[in-house]
């Protein structure tokens, strides 16, 4: 397999994705052919600091870099030689199986949307986040943040694409997922949420459990949680406060630790017809290597082949 | 002042309500009148327990009992001889100033809104939360869950609801009032906070300091923080959860013990017409003690005026 790196990407970049290649490498036994793009006179004398062969990797150059704090649309279309924009061009041609990225969300979300197409019947791609929970599992909430405004549908199909990224990526069986409301019975909620349990509750492909309380999301009662990307984002954001309490409050225990999304690499834009990967800023090393990890298992698991599958068997006759 | 006091409300009724009347009574120097609703043949046997003379107090006897799990309308409806429903009988005849309760809450916020009419011009009466900052501060978070689905104009009325509480209740000067986002600027967020957010700005009545996010929510950017119920209610309820997790995690900490909601008291109904307190159902004699000195305060405080003019001066010649 051919993954694409954004090496321009990141508030540590290009060192930290150099760093990752060796922690890498050092993990897998056959490693994927690896597609490093960026600026080559930044990239390959840290290559060589790194004690790596250039000849090693397919270095593609691309000179121009879109900032974090650049207008997505707007620098998409005017730096077409930036890393993001090359990616997604190496990545929409067949180049590359999969592109990762810890630049500018704004333009990974654009440059997805726009060169890589949502799988047939999928109406809203979507970002997902893991949620450690208390009892050492994970489960995992969408959207975080890319579909603030939802219908119904979108609520009921982002079940069916978290149960099978937790079924084929996180290894959970049979996930649970559920509807993230404000109480727990059927009825409740806002108007989206009422009108979302009962769809959710008549798909066949997942196991609907109900609805969970803010209360809920670190406990084990579903493994999957569902909601608008407003409602997630805040979650999602709040979630990682809780590392900075902890931090602040010099608080050292093992689940609060676990609150650092820093190293959990990136998230998947699910949905789409190829794998694409969105690191955090501040991503370090070790959320590179796990992102480069990430895509591999995407690529090997076959998830976006068993999503088409799904939204197929789904769509009307 | 008159204070009604549901005695039988909350899982450790009457007792805890009893002890609470020791530690009020021990704390202020001119006590309110209070007013005992509930059954006055637990009552009575409990106070003289407690060591009080029973005709210290006025015992309002009211036989029947609205269960935490009960249909909060039908209830209502039926049960006329309720504590609820005797209080707020009072409550709307002007027998007593404030109603307390630490009961089943729909019963509450049914009561209210059927018995003690909203202020002119308040569009929807709201509830609100304590939010702990890291720093020490305590700010205010609301709605936190009777208004599910919201209008722009709602979120604005909060942002003055919640202003002149934190002003007069919790005695900040000038609060800083935030939108509860998922991004920095003006025109993120789904269309709810992008059409809420220049009438927030526009209030002249509001100190507004644009967007607070996830993360911020329990950092000092802000002293109130406006949003919908849905998204309100799972903020809290997570907050909630932190203690919960403090506990189950064995992690002794000052400012995680601030998350133990249970010790705050009730929440007032804000924005109708007489003062009404919604207690925790676990609600400890601390907790009553503490919605009896709330009682008083917005009392003593004329919040309720102060909010009637504000509204009534905002409302169109």
């Amino acid at each position: 397999m051919k993954i694409g790196i954004d090496m321009m990407g990141g508030d540590f970049a290009p060192k930290e994705a150099v760093k990752a290649l060796n922690l890498y490498l050092s993990e897998v036994t056959t490693p994927a052919n690896l597609f490093l793009i960026g600026d080559q006179e930044q990239i390959v004398p840290l290559l060589k600091e790194e004690g790596h062969d250039p000849e090693r990797f397919a270095i593609v150059h691309a000179p121009q870099v879109i900032e974090m704090n650049e207008h997505p649309t707007k620098a998409l279309k005017e730096k077409q030689q930036s890393s993001i924009a090359v990616g997604f061009h190496l990545l929409a041609s067949g180049k590359i199986d999969a592109f990762i990225s810890a630049g500018n969300t704004g333009a990974m979300l654009v440059g997805t949307m726009y060169s890589i197409k949502a799988i047939d019947g999928v109406l809203r791609p979507t970002i997902s986040t893991i949620i450690p929970k208390l009892n050492g599992k994970t489960g995992l909430l969408l959207d975080v943040g890319i579909n603030a405004d939802c219908k119904p549908e979108n609520l009921q199909q982002f079940g069916v694409l978290g149960s099978l990224y937790a079924q084929h990526i996180l290894g959970i069986p049979n996930p649970r997922v559920a509807l993230v409301n404000i109480g727990e019975e059927e009825g409740k909620g806002n108007l989206l949420a009422q009108a979302a349990y009962p769809l959710l509750k008549e798909t066949p492909s997942i196991n609907f459990v109900g609805n969970v309380e803010g209360r809920d999301i670190f406990i084990d009662k579903a493994d999957v949680m569902v909601c608008e990307g407003f409602t997630g984002n805040v979650i999602l954001k709040m979630a990682e406060s809780i590392y900075e309490i902890a931090k602040e409050r010099q608080i050292s225990d093992d689940y609060l630790h676990r609150f650092n999304f820093e190293s959990y690499g990136g998230v998947p834009v699910l949905g789409v017809s190829r794998p694409v990967i969105i690191g955090h800023g501040i991503s370090n090393a070790t959320a590179f290597k796990n992102m480069f990890l990430l895509a591999e298992k995407m690529f090997n698991t076959q998830l976006l082949d068993k999503i088409k599958e799904s939204f197929q068997t789904a769509s009307p006759e």
